[in-house]
């Protein structure tokens, strides 16, 4: 922990509160985005700043997100700045006193002005690439996307310009004339846990699933 | 499955994407609320809609979270209608086409004017609840909250009055057409797993684990 905080890339995503937790490189933006499939994006609709969670993922400096064409989101997000929140919660932290209870977690958030692709051919590539980074080559397993199908689905992205990191591990600080207090202090851990793959027991006579299913990781 | 969607309590909270997976029914609400500690609030800031991570808990028709009196947040907060969310990952959902590629999930959205409180004496017993509902019994384990530590704390409520959910889950629903395609489809299903609670290396000697420390359960 160091009490110097990192330099923000612009005055909004500069974190004001508990800022030594703070981290602006891309290694570490990467590293937390990269960690899981599920993001929040908030996005202005109807007077109200509405969260909604969906899956997102990263390419290079930009996270992408889908959803339908039709959907309020979609509509809504090319005229104004958003935000694009991942937070992964790794363990409760049992501190001496209520004041310095705390959590340990990962957080990544980014703002921007969001941009739509428009083009067919880009958002099947996008596409794919979405599916096979949770399942490596599962797009090529799938049956063929429909050309309709790709046009009733918006996919949208931000750069990483603007994000900034949240992020705290180890054992509780509690203050220093506290840690005479007899109450037990220490970490919950807490983890995402990916259980064996179950098959649709729809599926088709004899077939198998594939090693990269069973390999599937989370965190 | 039914496809007809409930009856929403407002025009706002009402689920237009995939409504056959709404629900607006209290129980619901509060079985999904009472799965996890952790909500994100949309709350405009500085022109953009921050979405940020927070340990929230429910207290029969209302969610709590808490901050810094300091915070962005809770000083932008009672001036604009604001979103709280939670969501749960329950697991990947492989069908047979990207297009049905979904995941399974259990999410609620609270919409609303947070309401922020002010007297000492109901924030203190605010925060027992949250600590107590975590850990039961911790808040009268730990050292006892000083009165500036009470002034620095900012609480906010959000009343149920206008909440809505979505959920999902068992196996993959494709296209009719589609069963017939040979692409393995299923489900791999995610859940939080806590881990054996680590001791702080500080803690005074010979002090015990409390039994609701190694209780605490999530999901």
């Amino acid at each position: 922990m160091s009490d110097t905080p990192a330099q923000a890339p612009s005055d909004r995503t500069r974190v004001v509160r508990y800022n030594w937790l703070a981290r602006y490189d891309r290694q570490t933006v990467e590293a937390i985005l990269d960690a899981t499939p599920l993001a929040h994006v908030g996005c202005m609709m109807n007077g109200v700043p509405f969260v909604t969670p969906t899956f997102f993922w990263r390419e290079g400096d930009r996270v992408y997100w889908h959803g339908s064409t039709a959907g309020r989101m979609f509509k809504a997000l090319e005229s104004q700045d958003i935000c694009l929140t991942v937070s992964l919660l790794d363990g409760l932290m049992l501190a001496r006193s209520a004041y310095n209870f705390n959590c340990n977690f990962r957080s990544v958030m980014v703002v921007g002005r969001a941009r739509l692709i428009s083009d067919a051919e880009e958002k099947r590539e996008k596409l794919r690439t979405f599916v096979n980074s949770l399942i490596p080559g599962q797009w090529e397993r799938l049956r063929p996307a429909h050309d309709k199908e790709i046009t009733a689905t918006a996919i949208a992205w931000l750069p990483l310009d603007e994000a900034s990191c949240k992020l705290r591990s180890g054992p509780p600080e509690d203050d220093d004339e506290d840690y005479a207090f007899p109450a037990w202090a220490g970490v919950i851990p807490i983890r995402y846990q990916v259980l064996p793959p179950e098959a649709d027991p729809r599926n088709t006579a004899g077939i198998e699933m594939p090693a990269d299913v069973s390999r599937f990781t989370l965190g």
